[in-house]
């Protein structure tokens, strides 16, 4: 039952039930003038699906929550065409929300959903030995928000500016990657941090091949030095890809199941004994140690 | 299994969910200078209480997304004691959330709860001849809000400052009325306001006995004329008092229930044929129309 009454009401789902709650905020995730409100109400809902894509979940329903100064029934609308034609396409239902006046836009979002292989992906199931893979490219959504800033100035980018505007959360992966990954995490930070995260769930450290890192291919045409491409990538944020654990000994399979569904993933590295994480050139050879992730617009992410 | 991965997991429980998701936002259902943080942590938790209380759920878990412009530890962790208090009286468990920059202090909570009498009840099941019943008293909140801005001119009324800031979910209340109860909804924006949604979810008319109304005694005090008094308790909002319609046969059963259990509740009227309320006086004379309800500060519920 949706909303209407003083509480949506939702049917049980056996086994375990995922759910996670995430805001969009004007003038910190957002600015009114860098796109339309589809856009904001599309990105609301993508970093939501995309915490349930990395736990390996099936989205089921959400709630919104919407402050605004002030709204026009136009704008409200924008807002939710953008979240409709995200929330159709992984069959999530919006079941309820409120509404509050507030000096910003902002939307708080809850979205909840069912584990594909019955028990979620953590991100402290990896172990030593396991590989690391990446989907899709990284470090586009930075150059798009770079772009965005540039006023004019610069080479227009507009797929990495469509990538900042509108994520696309890996969520098809996520259910497929249910069966074969030991833990999982979105990559909402950036490649370091997110990754970091996951290296003390798991008590292991990484050992990753910077040549093997997919940075995105407007990234890699808009630096001179392939080192500032590869900055963006491993620390650039809002990617929203999926970083995912996988053993050795499921790898193949898991590579056959992807390439299959035609979802995009890299190996990258491997997760190694003790803690930390090495980043080693062609050659092998360790990297100059770069700087930690991206501080996300300062938002911390629980 | 709580904060700390992309999402929180939730054990499953039999029969269906109900979920609800309320904001308080600085400026708009509080000030930071009315109160201390504990009383805002409290109330951001208890209006969400209230509208699991309103469809007779007892609460499982919440989720907590915390929005600020800077926020210190000691002020984070007021918050927080003032949500945990509540949640250990009501067995609520935290069990995620997530922080985020902004220009204004808010926090949206979304809770979930399970039925106690395996549904819900909803404003949609009331019928002509259920008797309407309203919990403790009305109006003192409102006068607590009229208090706090008035600066320190007129005579203080601690005990309705205190409802403003910490209004108490009827949890229990709800949970004893699920196996007498036909429909029922939180009073957060006035009775006849939130009547009104009961009233017309329901398709019936309500005939209400003015003199029957449980005004708060402070309120009651605080006017020369009952009239004012009875505006208060009718359209003043954030009472989260519960307003239940329960049928004339088990009308009787429902007091002893919650006279056995100590909970307040007082018969205002009964539904009738048609549309619209009626509200008469002691004699049996309809009153003048009231204004109709309070506006919540232009906060729309949805």
């Amino acid at each position: 039952m949706g909303p209407g009454d003083d509480c949506a009401v939702v049917a049980s789902s056996p086994g375990p039930l995922c759910v996670t709650t995430d805001a969009v905020v004007e003038g910190i995730h957002f600015r009114r003038a860098d796109g339309r409100l589809e856009d904001v109400g599309h990105k609301a809902l993508a970093v939501n699906l995309s915490d349930l894509a990395a736990m390996g979940a099936r989205p089921r329903w959400f709630l919104c929550a919407l402050a605004a100064p002030s709204l026009t029934l136009g704008e409200a609308r924008a807002l939710g065409r953008g979240m409709a034609a995200l929330a159709r396409r992984f069959s999530a239902a919006l079941v309820g929300g409120n509404v509050s006046r507030a000096r910003e836009l902002s939307l708080t979002l809850t979205a909840a959903g069912t584990p594909a292989g019955g028990k979620p992906l953590l991100r402290s199931g990896g172990s030593v030995g396991d590989w690391l893979y990446v989907s899709g490219t990284l470090g586009g959504a930075r150059l798009g928000l770079r772009s965005l800033r540039a006023k004019g100035r610069g080479r227009p980018v507009p797929r990495a500016v469509r990538r900042q505007r509108r994520p696309e959360p890996r969520v098809a992966l996520g259910v497929l990657s249910a069966p074969y990954a030991s833990a999982a995490i979105d990559v909402s930070d950036g490649l370091l941090q997110d990754l970091g995260r996951l290296l003390s769930a798991s008590g292991v450290g990484a050992q990753l091949d910077a040549a093997r890192i997919p940075v995105d291919p407007d990234v890699r045409l808009a630096f001179a030095r392939p080192a500032g491409a590869l900055r963006f990538a491993l620390v650039g944020g809002e990617d929203y890809e999926l970083l995912l654990a996988v053993p050795a000994g499921r790898a193949r399979a898991f590579e056959r199941a992807c390439a299959r569904a035609g979802e995009a993933v890299t190996a990258i590295g491997r997760l190694v004994p003790g803690a930390g994480l090495r980043l080693l050139d062609a050659r092998g050879r360790p990297l100059q140690r770069l700087a930690g992730g991206f501080d996300h617009f300062r938002t911390v992410k629980r």
